[in-house]
């Protein structure tokens, strides 16, 4: 969404073994060199990365297939994120699950953080304890996103989005409802925001980017 | 369900810094010693495990919550499952997202893995590479369980859990439905098996257990 707002947007997959972005943005099997390559100097950044076919100003940069090698320092992944924000308006880090190797380099050079989660109380104490582990990031620059919201769970429960924030201890950034959608367009390799424009869960994606680039947008009727 | 089978069963929480084995048996907050202070031999077995107070026989060994110290080794890792398995029946390891470290320690001393995925083409991806990285487990002991299952997303993207055995290359051994009980279960801290009789995710892993015990089951039928 923030490249179909006119910014030049670089998309970096840090789940080295387990990468999917390129499924999500529909630019699976595109990408030959992944962002070990160029950290560690065997090619250039712009001989890497992927532009998008149907999204101009929207580039890939993907997560090496399985870990081998010299495993990338975090030194590394700060001097390709110097460079990085030379050339790009935003980079997004997408860290993998867990708290290993992948969330460390991910948010070692990052400037801000999005935690994403849902609102069952597993998938909440995950969140608490990653912010935990972000505490080095200064105030303002964290972020929450509550995914995958179904107004009749949380009724039913007893829960609200608010319980989320308090919980997580975020301000929150978006709210994205559970959206049948999502399934279909990533099965299908096409991108949420191009398949289908009606998408609740495609305008909690715009919502969120309007945002992140510092404008106000209201938090989505979760119907 | 093995626990409610008659057989004694550990759980053991691999998820080094994530762990939520506690929350989904509802034993939050009640184990004080994890798995790698029994693998260090800084406590005895017996001492951490924790039996759960409505299900006699499910007994739970849980994960640090936060890395600390020396991390366990494959060997001691292999030196504790052999302990566990003179005292019970079957253990379940439960290895995190990913296939960093805690991977690595839950499968490296295990008989059998179960892959578990969902149906959309992301997660099915990430269970063929995990079956790879799995390579080392012999003929007949890796299987498939596909869950949050539904109906209508299945017919709609014309997918089929065909395509999901054939995709990650295993044999099925089980579908579990989405079910919204299973949330509600969890966000009351109560195991689903105790708390809805009815749920049809309830009887898939009826199901589930009873085929992990050697007897037959039929698949369910997903309504």
């Amino acid at each position: 969404a923030l490249a179909q707002n006119g910014h030049k947007i670089l998309c970096v997959d840090c789940d080295i073994g387990l990468r999917n972005l390129d499924l999500a943005l529909g630019l699976s099997d595109r990408a030959l060199m992944d962002f070990s390559d160029v950290a560690q100097g065997h090619c250039s950044l712009e001989s890497s990365v992927v532009e998008h076919p149907k999204i101009p100003g929207l580039y890939l940069l993907t997560a090496p297939a399985r870990s081998r090698g010299r495993p990338v320092s975090n030194q590394q992944m700060r001097d390709l994120l110097r460079e990085i924000r030379t050339q790009y308006d935003y980079c997004l880090l997408d860290a993998p699950a867990g708290l290993g190797t992948g969330f460390m380099l991910a948010t070692c050079a990052a400037d801000r953080a999005v935690v994403v989660t849902t609102a069952d109380a597993s998938s909440l104490r995950d969140a608490q304890h990653t912010v935990m582990e972000l505490n080095r990031f200064p105030l303002g620059s964290l972020h929450l996103v509550v995914n995958r919201v179904r107004k009749k769970m949380l009724r039913s429960m007893h829960a609200t989005i608010d319980d989320a924030i308090d919980k997580a201890g975020l301000p929150l950034i978006g709210v994205v409802p559970e959206d049948d959608a999502l399934t279909l367009s990533l099965n299908r390799g096409v991108p949420l925001l191009l398949a289908d424009y009606g998408s609740s869960a495609a305008a909690a994606y715009r919502n969120i980017a309007r945002r992140v680039a510092g404008g106000k947008a209201p938090l989505l009727r979760i119907r």
